[in-house]
């Protein structure tokens, strides 16, 4: 997508080095890092300079790239790849497409001939997955963009648009293509606490789409719906479990929840590569507990225009701060994918 | 309750000025502030120095007291008094506790028989209401300490302690009165943004009574409902409907339809004084919006010690922020008041 006119993708790979948005800076800057090996690659996503099921994927497949560039010739190659995968697949739990991406260029580099084959096939097959998500996200935008009548408010939760994929999105790519369609939408970011990824990313995408938005408190999504302000959910997922149920972003059931009680139609948009055949429910989906201070401070610019945090509680209060929660299919009205529409129990398996 | 070992209410008056702890600055620092005509009074209220229903009420009783206190004698007494009820009246919209109070002493001031009665009644009305407002909050632990069994694990939403009281508080009257029983409680506190009541204010109230708790994000709270660390929820409330709607802090509703869903007993905690005979369902209730910026930014303490506040989102960005909502009284197991547990559909009304 355009960021002040010019196109960028969220990560991309450049001679071995992985460059990615930073995404901690985002609303406030805008800059590039660059990743130089698979260390510093796995860092990004356990640290969530990048964050965001697609991208996250995206990311995982060129570090293992740059895992495949960076062993050594001879006898030690595969040692050196398969501590590579562990090191990133140790970066978080709970997104599927990560070990969807670590697992596919894994079996790549094992199928290769020779180290030179297994560099080029692990190069080119990370390059084709960040394009396949890519046009997933936009083949979602398509199939979702017919749920999105003209004029209406989308709620959405958490960020699942260009920033957490390669480019388009999950849950904001059918309100990019409405919108391109020339269709008016509104749509109400979930601040998303603890990292605010509502309010910073949400908020900042829609911002350069040019598509109106307000940020609310997630306390307030009930509320909305409960005074006929929101005409449908669109949420992203993390993983989804054979069955349809969907580990997202937490508060995510606590929306589901809002949207039954109300009758607001609630949609999950998220390509094939994030369901897991191998977890039949979502019981079976394990979920990221994060660090305290996450929901001890709040981050942010000062009136100085620095990054800081202030405190909210008590300087010895303790705090619980799991990172997902699971919706039940039951509550999911539709899953949209790269393929199309569907009910939750139906869906495609990733191929 | 004790502050580091003193005895303090929340808010009380001394010779006509009316004293109250500074509560945007818990748990940062302990300061008492003085209000010294009924106009200081009045702000307290809309800024939110002070807060919570009981408290709020508290004070409207002790401006209506200096109201009576300042009115010049003669002619122009009741048009005076009416001008400052109406500038008590206009703080905030939704608590009855605040309109309530205002009423009675209001009634009391035109019952007397001179300035001189009038401005004693008032006075001694005010107090008498505060005594009330305790005494009510002390009931409402014993009768809710039933309901709290020995290893209770409760959550709760904002704060309905003693700070959202002139003391002991209605959500957490029975976790206190259950606690000096000798049970054993555990507490999750919803931060309940936007301004962190459950992050600053329970938590801290919890810590002064040596009460274990962890302050959760409210996004949180379906997810450990759906994961059995819940036991019950009890939450206060700003309004109660005649028919048992209960207008509370935004995102009340939402916890209550986690509760729904997993079958965890979802209580509200409130004197009668929150009944509002009037107000026929929760439909009636008035619903205050408030400045967005209390969205768009977090408050609290810097590293550096000192009262900051962070932007979360883009310059640009607009937020939307109701600040309560209802829960329609399916939800609602039993209402907790100074005369015992109640369902929702039979409340004694305020005497």
């Amino acid at each position: 997508m355009n960021v002040n006119g010019t196109p960028y993708r969220t990560v991309w790979m450049e001679n071995g080095v992985v460059r990615m948005i930073n995404q901690p800076l985002i609303p406030h800057r805008f800059e590039i890092i660059d990743l130089a090996d698979h260390h510093q690659t796995a860092r990004s996503i356990s640290t969530m300079i990048v964050r965001g099921a697609g991208a996250i994927g995206a990311t995982a497949g060129y570090g293992m790239a740059q895992v495949a560039l960076e062993a050594p010739d001879g006898a030690g190659y595969m040692d050196y790849v398969e501590r590579g995968a562990e090191t990133l697949r140790q970066t978080r739990p709970t997104a599927q497409d990560l070990f969807y991406a670590i697992n596919r260029v894994l079996g790549a580099i094992k199928a290769a001939g020779s180290v030179a084959q297994a560099r080029a096939v692990a190069v080119n097959l990370a390059e084709e997955m960040a394009d396949v998500n890519a046009a997933a996200a936009e083949a979602i935008g398509k199939h979702g963009a017919d749920l999105v009548p003209d004029g209406a408010r989308v709620l959405t939760h958490c960020n699942a648009g260009w920033l957490a994929f390669v480019d388009w999105g999950s849950a904001l790519a059918p309100v990019y293509a409405a919108a391109r369609q020339g269709k008016k939408v509104f749509v109400f970011a979930d601040e998303t606490r603890p990292r605010s990824q509502g309010a910073r990313l949400t908020a900042w995408e829609l911002a350069g789409e040019g598509i109106p938005h307000a940020v609310i408190a997630d306390n307030a999504a009930g509320y909305l719906m409960q005074h006929g302000e929101v005409d449908l959910v669109i949420v992203g997922s993390d993983r989804i479990a054979a069955n349809g149920d969907v580990a997202n972003k937490i508060g995510t059931y606590e929306k589901a929840l809002c949207a039954a009680d109300n009758d607001v139609p609630f949609y999950v948009a998220a390509p094939t590569s994030t369901i897991d055949p191998d977890c039949p429910s979502g019981d079976d989906i394990p979920i990221e507990e994060r660090d305290q201070n996450e929901v001890l401070y709040a981050y942010g610019l000062t009136d100085e225009g620095a990054f800081g945090r202030v405190r909210l509680a008590h300087e010895t209060c303790q705090a619980r701060n799991p990172a997902f929660d699971v919706t039940p299919r039951h509550l999911v009205k539709a899953i949209i994918t790269e393929h199309g529409v569907h009910k939750p129990g139906e869906i495609p398996l990733p191929r």
